[in-house]
């Protein structure tokens, strides 16, 4: 790989040779429907806890990419994954009975994002293949972040819904279809939002900073691509983002920017106030109805850039910032 | 880099040019004080939480790395990091104001040696300057997960104590000094333990597994390491090794396997039950203690496996078992 500036430009293409996105009730109700790999109409994907549904949900999103890239999990060199919840346990849990060489990554929102950049370069660095994978449920993380789901606590306006969802991609060296052909491991931004209900405003500088780095070191401008895909911004951090862009760094983020987190809900009819967030958000939507579009030819060269809110329970309790990271992967069809 | 069974061997040796390892002051009064690059007599290390203490303790062995190194901040391509606190509060909050791109990491107390692998493999990818971190701390972590401290729960005798510390090291394409020549990114292995009180006995099936995994991959006994390093198996989980490696596996593990939760303190008398735990314990005794000997010429070849319990308060408290996960580095003086 070559290294230009904070961006990593991959000697050969790195292919997307199987990939799923699958997601839950509210999600299968949404625009996206029609391409979800699975819709799981029971929030608890029959197990005994939203945790464990969480990773029910990931561990089908990685054995539909598996599956359909036809290599066998014997020959899956490393898969990598990582969640919103404490610990990781969604990963943890779905991958325990798989026996593959796990690598776990914490990223938050971002993680689609960061396991298809690390992936992508172990791949360049001789990996046959890998598997890059990411999982949030609405359940889970609304009582690990926020509160008890039977407090019924009032959501304000710039407040994001986490996706019940999974997506998965595997990766390898040959193959053909989608390739990653750049990508970018961002940097922690922080300008001080403290608004855990706000993720959107605390991640739109990170996104903003990691896409101007990434035209920059490629000399690339907004129209060159046919879509960048923020991951879950919403509506309040989208508007933050071609505000920052345009603002701070003079590029104009023309009407080819989308966020997954404004595309898979209807956001005037689903009650889910600024849209979607969470690691599924990114991970369900890229690789499912994203990756559709582009073999179906509708799509050629993506920018995907998912963005994550680096805070904990703890760390929002004591009154500090939200740190915030988005990486990058360039996909052409 | 090849791949040889679940083992990575490294086109050429990765170097590592820098490393340090900074303790608290019950680790300052154990057996290796001597070479821990500091001490931190102050638990708080001057900050208002235990968290942003363990965050400023693994920000200061992150710039001791660099600067031994020799390197400059803006030569660094990546750091990968990742801590026990939940969504890796530790990591997020050390980095943020360093200006780098950020690999965040989940392998609980297996960190150290994840970060290691992963970083080395992106340096035999092309990458110029990587840095590979880890940080624990004694009082965030016990009120993660046991206990609040004022509480004054009794440990059990199987019980460990989280190392308050962290260890970092730069890895490097070309340089002088200790090597990585080889690595394995370990799989998850749960033999059904349920006792949070026992990490020991949650871990020691893994890096029994990796252990044996890497010994037969590369055609090697343990009598040609000088040493096996295991990370926080403690004194029964090292007891557990042993028989596991002999019965499971034929392979007898000698006098050569040590394990830096016994190393850094004095089980005997500083009332720490079954020893160190936590991802600064094998961070800072690998980085510092190990790293020393080796460049004396007191060590040549090490093995250093460390294991992490991938469970989360939440998994615990809904009665699941705990995976567990080893991975490996291969280092040479």
């Amino acid at each position: 790989m070559k290294i230009k500036g904070k961006t990593i430009l991959l000697d050969k293409p790195v292919y997307v040779t199987g990939h799923a996105g699958v997601a839950g009730k509210k999600e299968g109700e949404g625009p996206l429907a029609q391409d979800f790999d699975a819709i799981f109409d029971d929030t608890t994907v029959g197990q005994q806890s939203y945790e464990l549904a969480e990773s029910a949900l990931l561990k089908d999103a990685i054995i539909r990419a598996v599956s359909k890239s036809g290599v066998s999990f014997s020959d899956v060199n490393f898969v990598l994954s990582g969640d919103l919840l404490d610990q990781c346990m969604g990963s943890a849990f779905a991958l325990k009975d798989l026996n593959i060489s796990s690598i776990g990554l914490f990223g938050a929102c971002s993680t689609m994002a960061l396991s298809l950049a690390n992936g992508a370069m172990l791949v360049d660095c001789g990996a046959e293949c890998v598997v890059a994978a990411t999982s949030s449920h609405f359940c889970s993380s609304e009582r690990q972040f926020r509160f008890p789901l039977e407090y019924g606590g009032q959501r304000p306006p710039t407040a994001q819904w986490t996706v019940t969802g999974a997506g998965a991609s595997v990766l390898q060296g040959q193959g053909d279809g989608i390739k990653i052909k750049a990508l970018q491991i961002g940097t922690i931004t922080d300008l001080g939002i403290t608004d855990a209900n706000n993720m959107g405003a605390a991640m739109a500088p990170a996104a903003a900073r990691t896409i101007t780095d990434f035209l920059n070191d490629t000399d690339t401008k907004p129209s060159d691509y046919d879509l960048i895909l923020t991951g879950d911004l919403g509506f309040t951090g989208s508007k933050l983002l071609h505000e920052i862009t345009e603002l701070e760094y003079n590029v104009k983020l023309d009407k080819n920017h989308k966020d997954c987190g404004m595309l898979i809900y209807d956001l005037k009819k689903q009650d889910v106030n600024s849209g979607g967030s969470g690691c599924g958000c990114g991970g369900s939507v890229l690789c499912s109805h994203i990756m559709k579009q582009m073999e179906k030819g509708k799509l050629n060269k993506v920018l995907f850039v998912a963005t994550g809110a680096l805070m904990s329970p703890t760390s929002s309790k004591q009154g500090n910032s939200i740190p915030s990271i988005a990486h990058a992967v360039l996909l052409e069809a």
